[in-house]
């Protein structure tokens, strides 16, 4: 294990942390909130502080493999995570340490579950906070780090895939670096769109800073108790639109960039169309009448499927009154999640095209036993490996489920609360139903089971295995 | 296809079926329950009628292929449920056709969800029948016509992959019929056993029997309304001893009876009374409170331990009622369900082995990239159908888990009620939670929702394959 190059990475990872704390404390400024102001000051000095501190020397052998790559993924978002906490602290916006790191884990994995039971009353620059996590965590700050940092060769490679959601990750370009500046460009690009947008439908300078950070990274934190159920019915559709723009794999954005559009819209981008239209359709004429109108019930099911489908976890009514099949739906999608390779969390939509496929191959190879099919996407066939891979995702996610649903049913809340609220932490979505529903908060979960949430998030966002592997006596044994 | 062959096994069923309402003829006449003795005696005519005109020409082309195997598993249960459901129709103990099938269907797939909202003034002719098709479905009819019927060569394998559960299917001796017989013996010797024990207890003859007979098939139908809350609490143990016994391998009683003691205590039968000695250590702590006294609270967490993990759904108490904790790990030990090869149904603790060491082996190649390490149960590798039957039944599993939730909430019941109602019925558990909870029935579904819940039964007693192939296009190609 190469430890000075981990405790490396790690100090990038601070100080580039610190610099995000400038966008809060100009807030702080703007609206003249000096003890919030003094709360980030210190932060980010603490934080730029240990930050130089780990990268004043430069390690001799900067040579990482999959393992060093996992356990840098791994501990760069708790590290983050524990960071992110603490202007939270020092504030006084949060009672407990537990409460905070929840709050900051929750932005930075886009999970957008709060312990806020009323978010009104915060400081504009700790809501401005709460949305400056989510914007990096949706494209991740280690890709972030690799447009900046001179890492050399193949390697950055690891620390990449550690962190990319889906169950394959190509590079856009040869170089590693390229591919991360395109992608960030292009994260930057759509997020920039978006607040032109908000601004153009007459919300104001800070909400759509916010609306827009939130939604790009689809985090979920909301600056109004009631989410976006007061908004204008066009920034909701504004708001669904993006939802959805962000839940799509960025390298279609590439590729339609270079005009290859067929090879842009792929299966699993029709898929998730699919499954969005027809998830929409269903809602709209299930909860019709209790809108009244066509067009607002449409409006609703297209905000809050959007909302979900890419784990952003924005409401715009609250769908826990909402009929069993439509909450249903609503459950359904929330497992299948957003593409891979989006800021999205969830299973992710090509997860569940390869483990569809196998079951329609497996049937049919039981009806010709001698005829073998192999698994296909985008008529290219899937390797062994992604196949594997998936079916130990599915797996460890099922293991890293149960556990913690055993664990938070201690606080003996209803089993829908417990089930809803480890489903929308590790998919990274924010809300559940019943106690953790849209208007509800995370805030009467024991701290134990904070932490246990806290996990899952953070799991969940780096899709389970470098988190496993952290903790993994394997890892950690001398070769 | 070989349509004739499959007619004239069908036909065999028939004949075999009309031979099993004996025995609740037999009750009719001993209770002077004459309405029912006309029921039985015109379905066993109907039954036997129609069987004899099947099996009445031979086909001369006696080969069949692995998806005839398919097809004439999953007729054979749909077959047996539609005669079986004739008496609870012609006696009048249910109002609709889609009651008395899904009564029928229930019971042979051992299920034991009942629609029936009290049954203690259903006819003992009734009651038996419903104990009957549990012990006919337990083992599998396609097994008995196995030992009776002139089937030669390697062909009744097809059929009995088919019809057993588990992810794998091992002779124990080179002949099928052999094999067949060996498992019957065990299973009748067991349920005797049971029987005679029932007896000594204090049950009187008709409640032995059925006991005996539900609880040999992990069914779970019960003849008084609480179950077997008011059962002496020797009762109790004596049922929570048997409900384990069938949840175990049958093959292990084969290697027992022939001294392999080492052999029969395989990995899936320590990592079963893990799971049942853990399950049942924390839910004693959990429910002591409420209990008073260690003693009671242990025997009725082992008791619907037992009967969940066995998918028996027997219920000593109401455990709708206990906290969340223990709720949570029944749900869990109900996926979980039996061990493959049992009478018992779920997902088969081997299945369970088998995802687990694979996502096991995935996080130790993420880490050693270069080592690669085979699943092995055993000592012996797991071939690599069977990890990909494995994953393939996963899939499967949450395809006909999500289409049913998503058909079912139709209702408009509330997500936990339809959740645990489609788990109850594919993994063949019984009671679910909410409106199915232990003290409940199924019988407030709507008509639609009840064939949906049928199929699910049958679909889990055959899991899932059979049922699925039955109804894919491929099956039907000429090729």
């Amino acid at each position: 294990m190469n430890y000075r190059m981990i405790k490396n990475t790690l100090g990038w990872i601070m100080v580039f942390e610190s610099a995000f704390f400038v966008l809060p404390m100009i807030t702080a400024i703007c609206y003249s909130e000096w003890q919030s102001l003094l709360s980030f000051l210190l932060s980010a000095s603490i934080c730029l502080g240990l930050g130089l501190l780990c990268v004043y020397k430069k390690p001799q052998n900067s040579v990482i493999y999959a393992k060093e790559g996992f356990v840098i993924a791994a501990l760069s978002w708790m590290v983050m995570s524990l960071f992110g906490a603490l202007p939270f602290m020092f504030s006084g916006a949060t009672k407990s340490f537990a409460d905070a790191l929840f709050e900051s884990a929750s932005g930075f994995s886009t999970t957008g579950s709060s312990i806020f039971k009323e978010v009104e009353s915060l400081p504009h620059a700790i809501l401005m906070w709460r949305s400056v996590t989510h914007w990096i965590g949706g494209m991740g700050v280690l890709v972030l780090l690799m447009v900046f940092l001179p890492l050399c060769g193949g390697q950055n490679m690891h620390i990449m895939r550690a962190e990319s959601p889906g169950p394959d990750v190509s590079k856009l370009v040869p170089k590693v670096k390229q591919t991360a500046l395109i992608l960030y460009s292009i994260y930057l690009g759509l997020t920039v769109i978006q607040f032109v947008a908000m601004l153009i439908s007459g919300m104001n300078l800070f909400d759509s800073i916010n609306t827009a950070l939130a939604t790009a990274g689809t985090g979920g934190f909301g600056f109004r108790n009631d989410s976006f159920a007061s908004a204008t019915p066009a920034q909701q559709i504004i708001v669904t639109v993006f939802m959805l723009l962000f839940a799509i794999n960025f390298n279609s954005y590439y590729l339609i960039l270079r005009l290859k559009f067929k090879d842009a819209i792929n299966s699993e981008v029709r898929a998730f169309a699919l499954i969005v239209i027809a998830a929409i359709g269903i809602i709209t004429l299930n909860i019709y009448e209790s809108y009244g109108s066509v067009g607002e019930a449409m409006r609703h099911a297209a905000f809050n499927v959007a909302s979900l489908v890419s784990s952003t976890g924005f409401a715009s009514a609250d769908f826990n009154l909402w009929p069993s099949l439509s909450k249903t739906i609503l459950v359904l999608i929330m497992f299948i999640g957003a593409c891979a390779g989006s800021t999205g969390g969830g299973m992710k939509v090509s997860r569940i095209l390869i483990l569809f496929k196998g079951f329609v191959n497996e049937i049919y190879a039981l009806i010709h036993p001698k005829q073998i099919k192999k698994i296909k996407l985008d008529k290219r066939p899937v390797s062994k490996e992604v196949i594997r891979s998936v079916n130990a995702y599915i797996a460890c996610f099922v293991v890293v489920f149960a556990t913690s649903l055993l664990l938070i049913s201690l606080d003996g809340k209803d089993l829908v609360t417990n089930f809803t609220a480890v489903l929308a932490t590790i998919n990274n979505m924010g809300p559940g139903l019943n106690a953790v529903g849209p208007t509800a908060s995370f805030a009467d979960f024991s701290a134990f089971s904070k932490i246990v949430l806290t996990f899952n998030m953070l799991a969940g966002r780096l899709e389970l295995f470098p988190m496993l592997i952290l903790f993994s006596p394997a890892t950690w044994k001398k070769t």
